[in-house]
């Protein structure tokens, strides 16, 4: 077991690697030459730079001369605080703006929690002397000390525990009432006072059912003008696009090397650049580039007409899928709300994502299949957490000390040196797990692609409820119960229920330790490297270098990226759930976390700020999760302490915490029904509020005109022949088409 | 434990009782004295009596004396199966005959289940010898030597106990799959044939927000015409007519005996009725009846009529309810199945329920107390299954026969003689049971009616659902698992979730002979005794000579009820739960089911076409829980057989097993989505094509004036004055007014 100083040497290597990457930072940041690293967003949004800094000289546009910049060391925080809300939902979107609320909450939620349990529970803790009797047979530290442990069995003192963790449960469910509310009604007035949008006019259709001697155009446009005549105006068929969207990328890449080619060629006029036919330009006959490139487009566009003709005459291209464009708000909401036929696994309405947000590739999956893959999925993802802890178990049992120097005889005299000990003692455990966790994200990703979600934004969702599953299981549950998650669901399946929470409680004392110097690896440490986007940084400089040859290159080099949701968000959720676990057992814990939350706060708004750029926006449809999974913590906690308490045998008192869960779920189910509906549905009086305010003010406006082409696939809109493309339009009018390609990615 | 002769003792009691009850009814039915009792649905739809009887003499009347109609002993059953399901669908609506499919289905899962478990594990059964060596220490019935206890452990034979299971399981699944869409079609059908009905024009709205300044008229009228401008036509505020509905009972009881003095002076003219005028006619000054009663009416009307300006002028007798109407189908089912404004819950909308069907006095349940009331039944419904078991425990140890001598000393003699002794081995435990469960289903209505469901179907089925969790618990695991529930429940918690199984697994093939019994009790000696009414027959001929005065009171003496609903769906899905559990183990119990199958439809179809007359109709939409609990007794016999095969360390084997509960789950998930979506909602494509037809069929149709008062509290139906009520009504328009009683139920 850790002791008091393994936690300080871990607390020292932490700090001190956190303030080394906020100095790299705080330098690096402000190199002219390094902007687009630190502030891709400024350069998506086309205001390249901050205004203040001046571009006097050719160096001053790669490396930062004014020596004033260099004394102002963390001048990023109070910057990263001036944006007010409002201004923050304006830049980066309501979903980056609730996104932030999660450490709102979390600062709300554990700092009364932390005075309270430090100020009543730790003199209680310290005041008994449980564990002075037992350290002769036991090796304790002096954490357990100010812990539950501590206090001697059948004590009174108990009911100061059962108490804090009512007004706990209470104060947690007061804030994320609070800010469930909050969040709600920031979701409904940016939805009111956002502009016009597409995607509130429109309904995605699946599972179309063929209609014999029709096609699947004529059978929407009949079905929707008979079912909804007064505010149907039109849609786009989709269309299976693999081998054009292909096409079109082997183009832009052609385009890419003219481009170079003529660049190569401006430079130096004397010589025209060269190529050879074959293969990769490697083998064959030397030819002129730039001719070479010039015909190869003329080819390709050849074959891109050729295939797009084919794609619109021939009738299997078409999915049985269809974007349907109403002329109102409320004749979309009506027919996104409402079931459309007896079947009802044909002609199934939803909203229609954002255009950014739809996940092309799984509009074509039939809905037989969808409940098909998701049994499997579901099975693969019980599969994957129990049996993905065995290699975890594995590692984490060599970065055991003992275990290694079994393992590896040699490394013996340099562990048994008292700083490396300590070292790998306060480090290892964390960071082993820290790389498991590395690619999990994406093949949990790759999961939910699987079960068929049609929205980028519910297929985040999905993935970080995935993630989570697997955290509280081999995160938390895994490092409290030591043993392969094997044994474990052995010992749940061949456990009383109620023995269960006894044997996780018993043991989540001892593991306070680890969880600090968890908290300090992953939310301090981890936390100061994401500003400092060292792989981004050292990516674009060798990209840089090496493969960029133009312009448009260098902008490709660093186009900003999303909020990687799926990871941070049960990442956050597994702090919630050590502060409340530890909060009655270990509450010394808590200012840890706190740490945490008011760090990662500032850090995450100054990248929200400068570097991350949402792709799509769903409007914080993420909170439900958010708040399902703390009220979850919270349930985890109340058993937690329930079986930790009746193994100290103070069992009359523990009967009082039963009446917890059950008014945490009864709460739980009130928020549901009081605040879910606004975040899956859009309120007729809205709507037509909406409606009327937009008739008032642009009498003349074409809905029809303003949606033509509004789910058009990306592949098109990247594809700037607007020649061709106002082919395509006509040629899909008055029903447009819109295409999938097999990669689901815009190009 | 039973041997087989108490079970044959036990058979032979139940049989004649049966056939002892259908003799009684074979004579009792065809007296036309009884028409009232054995036919009161014809008397209810206006078309008394079978036409093939004639009334040639007054002796006639009472007494039937055509000899032949004797010696048609059981006549009654071609009978009730001469009528077809569309007829009967027309004759007793769609509930009546969706709940008659129930036992059709009984019969098409267990018929080939019967064949396939006698055919194949009954011999295989036979063949072991298991039992035959324990037998020196134990003592087991022959029934046993039939079921899987006889299999010695270890044996491979298992194998054939694993593959029925399997083909049970999906045979299940696929009669549940195929009757599912069969209801669901004939719900649909029936929904599009139908005549037109008020409730397929109105939605019902709760929790209307006060708005100050206005009216909740002003406000609804306000509401709708904005959010629903193109089809809302009206609304009918609900106000509570508590006071109002006692003055109009009482009228009603004046009223009669007015008619009854009438008729008393008619027959004897010389002599005008008297009465004294105090307390209920036995103190005070003695007056002319006809005059007194006239006079009190007089008084009575003006009361009425001041009460009924007072509930009309009092804006606090408004409830924030509304029954709110459209001008189509179409419009309803959008507004019934949208979400109106941002807070979800405010404006509530849903499907209005028949008018018979609505329950009003929940209507004025503010959503708020909603939630509570919901929380505290689910914590008293517990506590009812898990603690009413104890007086059941106490009356069954009695029925044990050495406990009954204990308590009884003196009672020793008689129950030693044998065929008392089979007598009360066979019987008691199952009609203990049965007096027990008889006061119940009135408590979990009361319990539902707390919960502020709007109708009188869903009230039934949540019942229903209640009933069911208490027979689960108590009839089919506490007669398996004896103890008390107290007992149970600790060895739930304390025992690991794989041992419950087990416990349960190892016992259940030992109380085959107990739950055979049971079956002969309740589903044949009682089911006969269904068919004979003795109880309505005897309180209908003690009400037609004691109080009947008026033909008016002989048809209140026996008005038609509807088919108990919360009590038979229950039982009925305890013979599912038994015949699946015992398939496998004990296949003999099945061929006592199909009996109770086959015999109840008889009966109940019977029942059906001459019996009862159900108050509403939903159109079968209880058949989501039916097929859920079916689905649900299969999982319970996967996990017990799991439970029980691996006690015989058949455990290479019982694996396999494993894969059974989650395709079963996945299965339910898909027909889940697949039909049940068909219950709950009313497809816009149905409504749209309805009111098509109507608007081609009858151009001219005043929806408006169709409406007009649908909606009306029933109190102001029965309320014959069609000059006062033209006055209601031209009070309340445009907006129609309802109104409300404390009592909840027709007058």
């Amino acid at each position: 077991m850790a002791t008091v100083e393994d936690l300080g040497m871990s607390a020292v290597i932490n700090i001190i690697s956190a303030f080394a990457f906020l100095l790299a930072f705080a330098v690096l940041r402000i190199q002219p030459i390094n902007d687009r690293v630190y502030f891709p967003k400024w350069y998506a949004m086309g205001t390249p730079r901050s205004p203040e800094r001046s571009r006097a000289n050719i160096v001053a546009n790669f490396v930062n001369t004014d020596v004033r910049t260099y004394l102002a060391f963390l001048g990023w925080m109070p910057d990263a605080l001036k944006m007010s809300q409002a201004e923050l939902i304006d830049h980066a979107g309501l979903d980056s703006a609730v996104y932030l609320r999660i450490y709102i909450v979390g600062l709300k939620i554990f700092l009364p929690l932390m005075f309270l349990a430090l100020m009543v529970l730790v003199p209680i803790n310290m005041s008994c002397r449980n564990l002075s009797f037992l350290s002769k047979d036991l090796v304790v530290s002096n954490i357990d000390k100010l812990s539950i442990s501590n206090v001697i069995p059948h004590s009174e003192k108990f009911w100061a525990h059962i108490i804090m963790q009512y007004a706990f449960t209470f104060w947690t469910c007061y804030v994320l009432y609070n800010e469930y509310d909050n969040v709600e009604f920031m979701r409904m007035q940016f939805l009111a006072s956002k502009h016009r949008r597409v995607d509130q006019f429109t309904v995605v259709v699946r599972n179309i059912p063929p209609a014999p001697g029709h096609t699947i155009s004529e059978t929407v446009d009949q079905f929707f003008q008979t079912n909804h005549p007064d505010h149907y105006i039109g849609h786009q068929a989709v269309r299976n696009a693999n081998k054009f969207a292909k096409l079109v990328k082997q183009r832009e890449r052609v385009q890419n090397w003219l481009d170079y080619a003529q660049l190569k060629f401006e430079r130096r006029p004397d010589k025209r650049p060269t190529r050879k036919k074959g293969f990769l330009g490697l083998f064959g006959e030397r030819v002129d580039s730039i001719d070479f490139y010039q015909q190869s487009l003329i080819e390709l566009d050849k074959r891109i007409a050729s295939e797009h003709q084919k794609i619109i005459k021939d009738g299997k291209a078409i999915m049985p899928v269809a974007f349907v464009t109403f002329d109102s708000r409320w004749g979309a909401a009506v027919c996104a709300q409402t079931q459309q036929t007896k079947n009802p696994t044909q002609w199934l309405t939803d909203w229609a994502p954002e255009p950014h947000d739809v996940y092309w590739k799984n509009l074509a999956i039939p809905f037989v299949y969808l409940s098909i893959r998701r049994l499997i999925i579901s099975v693969s993802v019980f599969a994957l957490v129990f049996f993905y802890m065995i290699p975890i178990a594995f590692v984490q049992s060599l970065a055991n000390l003992e275990g290694l120097e079994k393992v590896f005889p040699f490394l013996r005299p340099l562990i048994e040196l008292k700083v490396i000990k300590s070292f790998l003692q306060g480090f290892l455990p964390g960071l082993a797990l820290k790389v498991f966790l590395y690619i999990l994200p994406t093949v949990l990703m790759v999961m939910s692609k699987v079960e068929g979600y049609l929205s980028r934004s519910s297929l985040e969702r999905r993935t970080a409820a995935k993630y989570y599953y697997f955290m509280l299981v081999n995160v938390f549950l895994g490092s409290i119960i030591t043993g392969t998650a094997f044994e474990q669901l052995h010992s749940f399946l061949y456990q009383a229920p109620t023995q269960v929470p006894r044997t996780i409680g018993v043991s989540i004392p001892m593991k306070a330790t680890f969880f600090i110097t968890y908290i300090m690896v992953d939310g301090w440490a981890s936390v100061a490297s994401e500003i400092l986007r060292l792989k981004p940084l050292v990516i674009y400089h060798l990209k840089n270098m090496f493969i960029v040859k133009t312009e448009r290159d260098r902008e490709k080099a660093m186009h900003p990226e999303s909020i990687a949701l799926p990871e941070n968000l049960p990442k956050l959720q597994l702090y919630f759930l050590l502060g409340l676990v530890y909060a009655v057992v270990t509450p010394v814990i808590l200012p840890f976390i706190l740490v945490f939350f008011a760090f990662a706060f500032l850090v995450y708004r100054h990248q929200i700020i400068n570097v991350y750029h949402q792709k799509y926006e769903s409007a914080g449809a993420f909170w439900p999760h958010v708040h399902r999974r703390i009220i979850a913590s919270l349930l985890i906690s109340q058993l937690l302490l329930l079986g930790l308490l009746s193994t100290k045998k103070a069992s009359n008192s523990t009967t009082v915490l039963i009446v917890l869960p059950v008014l945490t779920i009864w709460f739980h189910k009130y928020c549901k029904s009081r605040f879910e509906p606004a975040f899956r549905k859009y309120p007729l009086e809205e709507a037509m509020a909406k409606d009327k305010l937009e008739r008032a003010s642009e009498p003349n406006l074409n809905v029809k005109a303003y949606l033509s082409d509004a789910y058009l696939h990306p592949i098109f809109r990247s594809f700037k022949d607007d020649v061709e493309m106002g082919e395509v339009r006509k040629l899909n009018s008055p029903s447009q088409t819109s295409y999938i390609n097999d990669h689901g990615d815009e190009p």
